[in-house]
C-alpha cells in the first residue's frame, strides 16, 4: 500500500509517501514542505497549495491520502488556515478518485510512539527508526506527514475489517428482507 | 461590476450574482444554493461545491467574488465545514485569477440593514427590497449570498480608494529613493 500523508497548513503543508503493509517495514517513498508565503493573498495560496499537492500526486501516485483531522478547539489562531488547507488536499485526491482517510493527531501519535500525548521529538525520533532513515526529517510538519501515512498503513486493516463486517451485516438485512 | 457572493457551507453553499455600481439601482442576476448530502464524504462533498462554484463561474464571468470571513470562534460545531467550503470557493476563483473579496457577517448586516447585529430576517427583506425581489430569496443561505455581492458594491469604492492611497504611497516613498 502507497500512502501520501498531509499534515496541512497554509505556511507548511509537510508532504510524505510511505509504502509497505502492516507487520513488515516501511519504506519512505518521498518527503517535502509545500510552502505558500505568508503576505499573499488567501486564494493564491490556496492555489500554490493545489499545485503543490497535485505535483505529488503525479510523482507517487498513492492509493490513498491520509490527512490530518482538523479540530476547531486546537489553536484556535491557525486552525482556519490548517482547515482550508486540508480542504484543497481532500478536494484534490477525491477529484481523482483517491480514497481519503482522516486521523485525528492523538491516533497518529499513538500509532508511531505508543502514546497519544508523545511529543514532536519523539514523533520524528520514532518516524527516523520505523523508516531506517539518516535523521529526522525537518521540518517537524514533513515528519507529521510520515507519520500520518504510518499510521494509516497499521490501521487500514483494522479499519477494512470493521467495514468487511459493517457491509456483512448490511448485506445479511438486506437478504432477510428480500425472502421474508 | 458583477460580483458573485458565495455565503460557504457544506450542507447549503448560498450563491448569487449581482450587478450594479453604488449609488445606482442593483440587479439581481441569479440566486441558488449548492447542496451536498450530509451523508458523503467529506472528499466528495468538497468535490461536489468545487463543481457547483465551477458552473457559477461559468455562466455568470463575475469580475469579482465575494465570500464571507469565518471566523473560529463562532458556531464551533459547522465552523471546520465553513471553512473548508469557504476554501474551495476561493481556490475556484483565484484559480481563474478572479479577485477574491472577503467580508466579515456583521460587515454585510451593516452594509444593507445599517445594523452588524441584525437577524437573517432583516437581512432577508432589505436584499428582497434592494433587489426589488417578488418575495426574499430562500433559504436564508442564498439571501445571505446576496447581501454580500451588495455589500461588496457598495464598500469597494472605499476599499479601491484605500488601495490607491496605499499604493501612491509606496510610489512616491519609490521614487524618492530612485532620487536620493
Amino acid at each position: 500500500m502507497r500512502v501520501l500523508g498531509v499534515d496541512p497548513g497554509l505556511t507548511r503543508c509537510g508532504v510524505g509517501v510511505v509504502e509497505g503493509v502492516a507487520g513488515r517495514p516501511l519504506t519512505m517513498r518521498g518527503v517535502g514542505v509545500v510552502r505558500t508565503p505568508a503576505d499573499a493573498e488567501l486564494g493564491h495560496r490556496l492555489v500554490a497549495i493545489e499545485q503543490g499537492i497535485e505535483q505529488w500526486l503525479d510523482e507517487h501516485r498513492p492509493e490513498v491520502v491520509a490527512v490530518e483531522r482538523v479540530f476547531s478547539q486546537h489553536n484556535v489562531s491557525t486552525v482556519m488556515g490548517t482547515a482550508q488547507a486540508s480542504a484543497v488536499a481532500m478536494l484534490c485526491a477525491s477529484r481523482r478518485g483517491i480514497p481519503v482517510a482522516l486521523h485525528t493527531p492523538s491516533e497518529v501519535k499513538a500509532a508511531v510512539t505508543g502514546s497519544g500525548r508523545a511529543d514532536k521529538a519523539q514523533v520524528g525520533a520514532m518516524v527516523t527508526r520505523l523508516l531506517r532513515l539518516a535523521a529526522p526529517p525537518k521540518p517537524a510538519d514533513a515528519a507529521d506527514a510520515l507519520a500520518l501515512a504510518i499510521c494509516h498503513i497499521w490501521r487500514a486493516p483494522a479499519q477494512n475489517r470493521l467495514q468487511q463486517a459493517v457491509q456483512q451485516q448490511a448485506a445479511l438485512h438486506a437478504s432477510k428482507g428480500r425472502t421474508p
